[in-house]
């Protein structure tokens, strides 16, 4: 289980190294059912992501070894492992799938990390990680699936509620289960907490009706960031009972949200990270007339090309 | 003169239609020389700069004549100023020289503002709307030369004020004054205030030298937000007291800039919106040892291809 003095606990640690991020609202007018909303900006995040949360955590939770760390990454959790690393003079090799984008794979070598392009999929690149890390010694930091990273993540929902102290519900898209779960755990029972996910990449929707993590097809615009085939096991148990609601939507919806993002606001997402506001501006998430909600905007590691 | 009881009032009266922008802190280790720096992101105002807060205050100061308003420019106040009409429910027609870009232009159409594009430069699309003005009877809403909107521009000082109460020095760019004459009206004898243009506009340059307003020749990739013939006069006069220090940057400094706000924290802008940035980004502003700056990142309206 994850406490909320397990998510206190990391705010503290992990306050020198990240950023509070800011929230902006939204003025009236923008959807049809009337209530507020607001924007939690965490695309401006160091890294331009919210991972370095649980990297941080994570690292200041446990001895790491002379062989330094090991992850296995599609792209912005090994960019904030290889950013943790470097901040926390520690050695980082990084396993990356192919499909992890040329941008990606940019920002973790300037990082000064060892980049390993190893399979085609996420699954691959994390076996060929674990397979090294028991060779070599190093700790591997999982991307989602470890009660520190999940507490690290959960830092952002402390911030939420002392700069959004009343909303009804937030909206969150989810990969693997980490970050929803961090925040989950924070806000359960007290705020709704809204799966979104992209119909490509349904991970937590399928395991929330077989009520177990299953394996699941992943694929689509947001797949380097979201694609997982199976939920966390340490995620879901907190989900499980936490999560309201689970949301799907298109990638065109993922697309178009991105666009709204820049034309209408000046905000650079990438398609993870526009993928819960993709749920209220198509409507794929039916808002209660009056409901206050926040909106994670969770990454802006894109090509401009792809929002412009 | 402009006094801070003006800008309050301002303040309270274009609270309903303007966005409180957010703030954040760069992390050490940034700049060579030691000192907490921090970016307002009047980017994420209302239509992407910080126009509205003078248009606003200045539609709230007088009566709308039925013939509606008129403004010229070559895009963030024409802007503004098409955002204001529509919100308030007045008619505008906005005068653009042909410079403007294709961007802003079909913002304005978006706006439902009539679209005017009458010569080359700003001073002959001003020309233009000044004897439109007075044949129609329209109000003629100048981008900078007058009081209310100068102290409308000065609100974000206000903000700036709460958000950072112990700031030592602001960096703002400048292109008719009516922005930086706001800020230094709010901040007179308190924050230094600092001046950046581009060395292809040095408007507030050449007329602090001359210590009157002069023409001067304006251009390169700043041009469309800060190209501007001769400051401002309602400005100039809060200006040559209280700016501090008057700094210039190349284009290359600038687009250097708008790389790094991309690069670095995934934040959009347009060239005059990076030009105060550039001038810490290339050391053309000296810091002093543990000084703290504010820099004002004003506005985000370009095509992100510029900036990737």
């Amino acid at each position: 289980m994850i406490t909320k003095d397990d998510i206190r606990v990391a705010a503290q640690r992990i306050a020198p190294y990240i950023r509070t991020t800011p929230v902006i609202q939204l003025e009236a007018g923008w959807f049809d059912v009337p209530g507020d909303t607001f924007l939690k900006l965490e695309s401006l995040q160091v890294t331009g992501s919210f991972k370095p949360r649980g990297a941080f955590n994570r690292l200041l939770s446990e001895p790491i070894p002379p062989a330094g760390i090991i992850a296995a990454s599609g792209g912005n959790h090994g960019i904030a492992v290889a950013y943790a690393a470097q901040k926390l003079g520690v050695r980082a090799e990084i396993y990356v799938p192919s499909l992890a984008t040329a941008l990606k794979r940019k920002m973790l070598t300037d990082l000064g990390a060892q980049v390993v392009v190893a399979g085609n999929t996420y699954v691959e690149a994390l076996a060929a990680s674990e397979a090294r890390a028991a060779e070599s010694g190093a700790l591997n930091v999982h991307a989602f699936d470890n009660a520190a990273t999940v507490a690290g993540q959960g830092t952002i929902a402390i911030e939420l509620d002392a700069q959004l102290p009343d909303i009804d519900t937030v909206l969150v898209s989810v990969g693997g289960g980490g970050f929803i779960g961090g925040i989950a755990a924070w806000f359960s029972g007290r705020v709704k907490v809204v799966a979104v996910e992209p119909k490509n990449c349904p991970t937590l929707n399928r395991a929330l009706q077989a009520r177990v993590p299953v394996d699941v097809e992943t694929g689509g615009i947001a797949a380097d960031s979201l694609g997982c085939r199976r939920i966390g096991k340490v995620p879901f148990s907190v989900l499980l009972p936490a999560v309201s609601d689970s949301v799907l939507v298109s990638d065109e919806q993922i697309r178009d949200a991105q666009r709204v993002l820049w034309e209408k606001l000046r905000i650079g997402s990438e398609p993870g990270g526009a993928t819960a506001f993709a749920a209220l501006v198509s409507g794929a998430y039916v808002r209660s007339p009056g409901e206050k909600i926040a909106v994670v905007i969770c990454g802006g590691n894109a090509d401009p090309a792809s929002f412009a």
